[in-house]
């Protein structure tokens, strides 16, 4: 681990190839591949046609660089991976179907176009294994960090759109995957982070020369051997288009979803809200993987707390009618963790002990301070 | 003028409202207007269906705080307002209808819940002007400067919509309104900013006080008298809407057509690049409005320059065939300021004395190294 290195050394300058010389280098063998995509980058629009009665749905999202990604531990192709997974997983979460994207990059003198190649590599592996193209977008330059602003369409037949607002009282609950590894990946991160920074400097300090410091802990050797799935759910999340299809299969239509992308307690609070009801959920039903359950142990963390309000799972969280619960339960990777009720019984977390808790919204949110 | 004058004091913190409060608080009175926009803001996606047979179309635009506009001289409400026209510009330049648009913000600690709302207030002074519908985005946090995401979606009918590259040999080339105005404006700008930094400098040194320095030249007056409009193509320029609404009553379909955003010149070279031809056009014709001549002269620049490079026009640069040439030149606020030709013969500009030049892209391009 070094600082930045990601970062690609001896970099083909940005500037020798000016914005629409980039945009063209980074795009011009994209094919796109949906019959609705007339035409992608390349004009001042893109071009879509779809077919009637089909729903157009769509999503946007905005990455900053020191918010919501450390390039000093994120590899620019897993973050190019990562930023189209967070839009594929908006559109799965109305129970749709990914087919455009547009990607806007501004990128700061540091970056060369091989950083910004492998950034697309990533972006380009996640669109093509979920069969959606890229259709435009914008590459311009930063003062300061990189920004990457994606907005994603897709599309749906009417009745299949799946809103947060259509939860009913009795509805079970069920969300799919495990929760609370990829905050524990990025817990483990910023620690190894942490370790390499302050060797580094002491280095330095020892040295009184930052170069020699710097190439004395190169070879510094973070520990991660039995975290690779907490790592892998921090850098490489996966849209769950098999939970999509898997319901789609055994012909259940959810009564309401949502992407679990701040956390389970923070995206049930939506559901509930706009579909006016209540919740009860139980701790032992949380899926939590070994490794999550480790870590949290470690770190002297609450791993419930870690499984609530952790944030990035990219998991499907839903609700359907108690009727469907065999149909639901038959389902792999797709738990029941509780179910809806009338909006006066409030949100509820019922403990291992019996013990009934209020369910609060400490999800990850950038703008909000710390209460601590 | 003042350093960031336009930042509100004594403010509400975003950080008391948190993401989805301030979400909610900027958008919970936003009524959408379109038929075929199903559902705005509030679930993970927007919902649109467009009837059948119309072609929507889709463009995007990163806009960087330092990079794209310098909060020093630019009002919040212009940059809202003008954020939006950027985008609608290049619906209208597909010859397109602009129907919604998602708008993504990130915003560092030095704003308040009141700026934020100034510049949605111009944003959607501009979108309703429209016809545009907010569907959705995203409000995060940066660690440094505004970042602004914007993607705007409008619909066409098919044998309406326009591309860069159907320009044929003999074509008019047309252009609306005037050029190089918003570019004089951005350099009366950045004059009177400098004047007022350097001014703010001296008083600092000569109080040894920096606020009673500040305070001292708090009511310093840049000096933009008779240059009213130079600073409004800056600050408010509009989207050519009512070109494309007379093109339509004329009963023409340009074979080609773009915006001018980054200069006429290299908007040129799109179409003839795309359209596989080259063109001529003549000085003498290009659309120069008195203030920026007189603009030009005053800081000592090539007004021609200034109108081929400056960018930020928002006019709309077109073809159509010759045998539209009496339909085009009756149009308003339409010059015909040359003609396509083979792509053997290049890109000329026919100067006043007669000789010929090649035209060069040299208009603004964020990423392009300044080649002297």
């Amino acid at each position: 681990m070094r600082s930045e290195k990601f970062l690609t050394d001896n970099p083909l300058e940005i500037a020798e190839l000016g914005e629409f010389g980039l945009i063209h280098h980074l795009t011009n063998d994209i094919e796109t591949k949906n019959s609705e995509t007339l035409k992608g980058v390349g004009d001042d629009c893109a071009i879509l046609q779809y077919p009637e009665g089909r729903q157009v749905l769509v999503t946007t999202d905005l990455l900053m660089e020191g918010v919501h990604f450390d390039l000093q531990y994120t590899p620019l192709k897993h973050l190019g991976y990562k930023s189209a997974m967070v839009n594929l997983s908006d559109i799965y979460a109305m129970n749709g179907r990914p087919r455009q994207m547009t990607v806007s990059l501004a990128v700061s003198k540091r970056f060369s176009v091989e950083d910004l190649e492998t950034f697309y590599e990533g972006l380009r592996l996640a669109c093509d294994a979920h069969g959606c193209d890229i259709v435009g977008g914008d590459t311009t330059s930063s003062l300061t960090g990189l920004a990457i602003s994606i907005t994603c369409i897709g599309d749906a037949a009417p009745d299949k759109v799946v809103y947060r607002s259509g939860a009913r009282d009795t509805d079970l609950i069920c969300v799919s995957g495990d929760l609370g590894a990829a905050y524990m990946g990025l817990q483990l991160l910023e620690r190894e982070k942490a370790i390499y920074n302050s060797q580094l400097e002491n280095e330095k300090l020892r040295m009184k020369n930052a170069s020699e410091g710097a190439k004395a802990v190169e070879e510094f050797q973070p520990d991660f051997s039995g975290r690779e799935y907490l790592l892998e759910r921090q850098l490489k999340p996966e849209a769950r288009r098999d939970i999509i299809q898997a319901l789609a299969e055994a012909g259940i239509v959810p009564t309401a979803m949502i992407d679990i992308s701040d956390g389970l307690s923070s995206e049930l609070m939506h559901i509930c809200q706009q579909s006016h009801t209540g919740c009860r959920i139980f701790e032992e039903r949380l899926p939590i993987d070994y490794q999550t359950a480790v870590m949290a142990e470690e770190l002297n963390m609450n791993v419930t707390t870690c499984a609530l309000n952790g944030g990035e799972d990219y998991e499907l969280l839903f609700t359907v009618p108690l009727t469907q619960h065999d149909r639901v339960s038959a389902l792999p990777d797709v738990k029941i963790i509780g179910h809806i009720t009338r909006p006066e019984l409030g949100l509820q977390l019922v403990c291992r002990d019996g013990v009934e808790m209020a369910l609060k919204a400490q999800g990850w949110n950038p703008l909000k301070v710390e209460s601590s």
